[in-house]
């Protein structure tokens, strides 16, 4: 048995996976985290695979270097697009935010059919349907882009957005999949408009995010390997965050409280390409 | 006096600078051009000045490396936080376009009072403020982030995108600058909204774009340079336009055309870091 506290890497394009971390920080609170955010080449979501695989596997071998024992990859797009390259190039293990989300949005659906929302890049992958498939649950994948944008204009419960959200649920809760039970945020940005597309999803349908399936299957994963449990007086510990941010630390540090609910004070710069 | 057609470099993080080489091919058809798009690192109008103005030297440096002689940043943003950066790091003359856009605008306005749009960085930059000033015009700038992604969406005629303008202009034509009588568009994505916008501007009011302004300035250039001037023969033929992308090559074959108004077909890619 490892005395020593697990150090869990968790990584995003920008800040959307910080919402990942607040779930983590409250399932598994006896952990040291490193949160890499790739803020300046953000957003994954419309760009291509080669890209995403690209930046997503530097980013796994700046954590690996830091000592994560760990990797959390806490972006849909970097998941959906490069689960496998990164897993490939990586020394630990690593947990994507697909499989864990679909497992839980099957799980919670009755009709064994679920509607999918994500960027661009995760709906063109079709990660979610296979996942979801391989539960024997169909799947209607929808991009919306502009929800993005929206919740970093801080738009989060603006006429517009519900506007937005009212077009784009439309068209995905449609060719068939009308009586779809279960919404599957397929990006981590969509827990900030929850309340929006509560009031505009059908009345029947239950909403599923990643972030605390991911959290759950990061905990189930850690009680399976020998750095787990650390004795007692280290676990009494607060959880210790060291933030990383390849642009401005300025801004992350002023963005990232939105997202995290909490204060984010140790930001450091990264330049990858050095 | 050179033989040879000039070769003009043209660079943006994207796709917007193609409304600023569509101004080019017009004004200047005996020209080659090369036009780079960061499509794996856009968008730039969120990003910091350290992150832009590397990213812009960068591909600066790409353009020259391909015999550029001349270079055109056809992105406000770069321009905005990194004109004399790239200026210092290149050996070929380099029109930014907010000077040619500022000059116009303050030629346009009467009244001397000009409200200015355009991304976050570029507006926290202050750039046109201080270009119109020195024309003895008064700048409000206002910040419309969610104008990019609306266009990149398709919505160019959406009631979206009109409601999301009427919010935006209402606090751009505020602060003393209800009775400003020229609207600048700061950002090349916002000439494909401009129906729009003048549907939601105050009737009195002009907007001014800086690509065509931006032409001139090019023309203006090219005459005074050894490199302009090619023989009939040369003149007669069409422009050539090579383009280069650092994200998916397809996907600026696919989209590079809605802000040509052309096919874009000679697309290579590259990747900066190698």
């Amino acid at each position: 048995m490892s005395t020593r506290r697990p150090c869990i890497g968790v990584f995003d394009s920008g800040f959307g996976g910080l919402t990942v971390l607040k779930a983590l920080l409250k399932l598994i609170p006896h952990a040291d985290y490193l949160y890499f955010g790739d803020t300046a080449r953000l957003p994954y979501g419309s760009k291509s695979v080669e890209t995403v695989a690209k930046y997503a596997v530097e980013a796994a071998h700046f954590l690996e270097q830091k000592q994560a024992q760990m990797l959390v990859i806490a972006c849909n797009t970097a998941t959906a697009l490069a689960l496998d390259r990164i897993t490939a190039a990586a020394k630990v293990p690593v947990v994507g935010v697909v499989e864990p989300g679909a497992e839980r949005a099957a799980a919670s659906s009755a009709k064994k059919k679920v509607v999918v929302i994500g960027t661009e890049a995760t709906v063109s992958s079709h990660a979610y349907r296979k996942a979801l498939q391989a539960w024997g649950v169909q799947a209607h994948e929808k991009a919306c882009p502009l929800f993005v944008p929206l919740v970093e204009e801080g738009w989060n419960e603006h006429r517009v957005t519900e506007e937005v959200a009212t077009i784009y649920l439309k068209e995905a809760f449609a060719e068939g999949f009308e009586d779809a039970d279960v919404l599957l945020l397929g990006c981590t940005h969509y827990p900030l408009i929850k309340p929006i597309l509560h009031r505009v999803a059908p009345p029947h349908v239950k909403i599923v995010d990643s972030a605390d399936a991911t959290a759950d299957a990061v905990g189930g994963l850690l009680r399976r390997l020998p750095l787990a449990d650390p004795p007692e007086a280290e676990r009494r510990k607060l959880p210790r965050v060291t933030f990383f941010a390849t642009d401005s630390v300025e801004k992350f540090r002023r963005l990232g409280p939105k997202f995290l609910g909490l204060p984010v004070e140790d930001v450091q710069h990264v330049d990858l390409k050095e």
